[in-house]
C-alpha cells in the first residue's frame, strides 16, 4: 500500500474518511469461493457486494414484504467489508463458520474504528442489520447475497459446490431464506438444484 | 460464458433479470487505467463502481447541496454499465471522449434492452441523470467518481497520470465539478496536486 504517500488535510476528520476509502481497496483482494461467471478467476468481495447491489435494484416486486431499496444496496455494499480483517468463510465450511462470529466481531471493532465514530457506527449497524436478517430490508438484502453466487454457481458447472463436495441439503438450508422471502423465485432455484443433481454437480451421498 | 447453462423459469419476466445480472458479470473485466492502490494490477469497472457507493456513504456531508444517499449509492452502483459494451475510456484522453456520448447512447440501447421495459427504463434514466451532471444526487456521485481515482492516484504515485502524460489543468478540469460542489475537499486536491507537481507525476509542460 501506499498509505505513506497519503497527504494529510488539516482536518482530521477528512483524512480518517479519505484513509477508510483508500483501507477498503483491500476488499479487490478477499477472494470468494465463486467463480466469475466466465470463469477467468475467482471472483473478490468488492465484485461480489456491487453485483448483489445492483441485483438488489431489480429484484424487490417477489419480495414478501415492502423493501426499502436505497437502504437494502447501502446494506450490499458494506455487508462483507469486515472481511478485509477476517478473511471470507466459504458458506458450507461448516468449521470455519464456527467461529466466523467472533472472528468478524473483532474484525468490526478494528475496521469500523478507523471511520469519525458516528460513521463507523452507521455502518456497523447496517451490517449487524444484514446479518441479524431480521427486518425487510436486511432478509432482502441476504437472498440477494444468495441469489448472486446461486447464479454463477449454476453457469460454472456448480464450481463452488462441486469444489466444496457440497450436498443439496446444505445449498437448501443456505437458501432458505429466499424460500421464506421471495417463494417465486425459489421455485427457480428448485429447478436448478434437480439439473445440477442430474448434472453430478451437488453431492447427494446423504439422503434427503 | 456458461449463458447455455442457464435454466429457464416459465416466467419470462425473471428469466430477463435473471439473464442481465448475469450479463452484468462482464463489468469484472472492463479495465480502467487507474491502478488498486496496492499496484498489484489494474482496476475494473466492478470494483471502482462499489468502492465509490461505499464512498458516496461517507463524504455527503461536505455536499454544497443535501443530497438523498439511497439514490445516489444506486447511481454509483450502475454508472458505469454501459462500459459492458461500449468499453472504458479513459478521462483523459481527448480523441476517445470526442465519441464518448455516441457509443454510450448505443451501448444503453442495447444493454437495458435486455431488462424488462420498466427496469431498463429505470436504470437508463438513473444513469442518464448521473451523465448530465445536473440533480444534487448526480453532482455527488460524480464527485465520487472524480475522488476515487484521484484517491488512488495519490498512493500509487500518480500512476494514471504519468502513464497517460497528464497535464494539471486537465486534472484541475476534470475535478472542477468537486471544486464546485465539495469546497472543503477540493482544499486536499489542490494540496495533493502540488504535491503531485513537486514529485513530477504530473506533466506541467503547459503552463497554466
Amino acid at each position: 500500500m501506499g498509505m505513506n504517500d497519503f497527504i494529510k488535510s488539516p482536518d482530521d476528520r477528512l483524512n480518517r474518511q479519505l484513509l477508510f476509502s483508500a483501507e477498503i481497496d483491500k476488499m479487490t483482494s478477499v477472494l470468494r469461493r465463486t467463480l466469475l461467471i466466465d470463469k477467468s478467476r475467482r471472483e473478490n468481495d468488492a465484485e461480489h457486494s456491487w453485483h448483489i447491489a445492483v441485483m438488489a435494484m431489480l429484484f424487490s416486486e417477489y419480495a414478501s414484504e415492502p423493501v426499502d431499496i436505497g437502504r437494502a444496496v447501502q446494506m450490499c455494499v458494506v455487508h462483507d467489508l469486515v472481511e478485509i480483517e477476517a478473511g471470507d468463510t466459504f458458506a458450507y465450511d461448516t468449521a470455519g463458520n464456527e467461529d466466523k462470529a467472533e472472528r468478524e466481531k473483532l474484525a468490526a471493532d478494528k475496521l469500523f474504528s478507523k471511520l469519525p465514530d458516528d460513521q463507523g457506527k452507521m455502518i456497523r449497524s447496517l451490517w449487524e442489520e444484514f446479518d441479524a436478517m431480521e427486518t425487510p430490508d436486511a432478509r432482502y438484502a441476504a437472498c440477494m447475497d444468495r441469489l448472486q453466487p446461486f447464479l454463477h454457481n449454476t453457469l460454472t458447472e456448480g464450481h463452488g459446490w462441486q469444489s466444496g463436495n457440497v450436498e443439496r441439503s446444505s445449498i437448501e438450508k443456505r437458501m432458505s431464506i429466499i424460500k421464506d422471502f421471495m417463494p417465486e423465485v425459489y421455485k427457480w432455484i428448485t429447478t436448478c438444484l434437480d439439473n445440477a443433481v442430474k448434472k453430478g454437480w451437488v453431492d447427494t451421498s446423504t439422503p434427503i
